[in-house]
């Protein structure tokens, strides 16, 4: 079947530069992000067992992850048209079997998934509070954008609960709200251990940070070196190209 | 009077390299490192007024930061035997209109110098627990390395009790502690706002942290730029030599 004819009015099908990926996107509801790439590619993926992947939009970090791993990856996410559109995301790659899409709220889903059962959440969820910025976004963009449906702490508190002692827990966010986000994964025993800020370039300051907690680690934190996106002539860096690209786990590696 | 009279046994006087700055060392009990030279570049400093240096050892900071402002600098050290080299540092370098040090624990000293009383504390605190690593150092090394006679929670809440609502907080500590940093900066409202990692060379993780936090701040962040302190080739960077030497302010202008 021609991937094509399960596109939707408004999407359209990308390359999503991996092993031949393809993914489905909408400019008017959700498209991927440099987040999401960098966040699939940074976190400590188990060889096998279950992952979640809370805030799941379109799918695209299952689909990215189902190429470093055999583990079984379900994505969750509260908005029905991104969920349907991360279910044709699953089929049309022929992932059914290793990845479920789950259309729910982060907060009930421990509830019926069972409590300690992940050896790894992911997550990209919404950077800014509910009441900041724009307010003419359509629904879907603005959702994606700001803690509409769930706060910075709803997201600790579920992948908390979600995750078992000794599993891991990633995370995309912005810098501005490191303190934020340490004090609420702390807080429900969720450790800091690795962290790594990305850089637009070399001289300028950080705007995307990646972190990676562990339930009931021990407290000591790797600071990883800085992923800088472009030269200073504003093509891309090697480093990234490779990362988009799926050239290398580094950013997990280290 | 030349300076060299004033050295006791063990001692040396060493060239600080910013405008004919020298200070009295001695790798027994105290020498200054790369850490307390970030330090005093890294901090917001008031034009004038006061200024606290906690942890102050030989007073390296104290005489580094009269190179950057005409503020009153106090430098507090429990250690009599450091303190009274800082004395001499003051002396040798004809400071001693700009600098008081005193001798005497941080625990105390708000209670003696005022709450809300300076608008910039500076700290270099112990990075190590007070029973981990090396037991065999003498009790000067010990002290400087080692949270002997103050833990971070008791120089965050001194910190907090000497400045005022809207000044300054700026510390340097080893991003594995940096998830402990924030907890104690915040239990105590001072809010980090602006953040520096400093790594040996841009592929490593970083083994310094920079932060400066503002007492009642409102909760924002800034990453800064990652500062490399090594060429590829072991040499040190441009950007390093110019801080040390003092040629820029870059680091507290960012």
């Amino acid at each position: 079947m021609d991937p094509r004819s399960m596109l939707r009015s408004g999407e359209r099908l990308d390359d999503l530069l991996t092993k031949d990926l393809k993914i489905i996107q909408s400019d008017e509801v959700f498209s991927f992000s440099l987040d999401a790439v960098l966040l699939a590619r940074f976190c400590s993926v188990p060889p096998r067992g279950r992952i979640v992947d809370l805030c799941s939009g379109n799918g695209v970090i299952p689909l990215l992850l189902t190429t470093r791993t055999q583990a079984h990856v379900t994505g969750v996410e509260i908005q029905p048209r991104l969920a349907d559109m991360a279910s044709r995301n699953v089929e049309i790659n022929g992932l059914q079997e290793r990845i479920d899409i789950v259309c729910g709220d982060l907060v009930e889903y421990p509830q019926s998934a069972g409590y300690g059962t992940f050896d790894l959440v992911t997550v990209n969820p919404p950077y800014l509070p509910a009441n900041s910025g724009e307010t003419k976004l359509n629904q879907h963009i603005a959702a994606a954008r700001h803690e509409i449906y769930a706060t910075l702490s709803d997201v600790a508190s579920a992948s908390a609960k979600l995750v078992k002692s000794g599993g891991k827990v990633a995370m995309v966010h912005r810098p501005a709200r490191l303190a934020d986000i340490m004090m609420e994964l702390r807080a429900v025993k969720l450790e800091p251990k690795r962290i790594r800020f990305i850089h637009p370039r070399k001289n300028k300051e950080a705007n995307i940070v990646l972190i990676e907690a562990m339930k009931d680690g021990k407290p000591e934190i790797r600071l990883l070196p800085p992923l800088i996106v472009h030269e200073e002539n504003g093509a891309y860096t090697q480093e990234l190209l490779d990362i988009f690209y799926g050239r290398t786990d580094s950013l997990s590696q280290q």
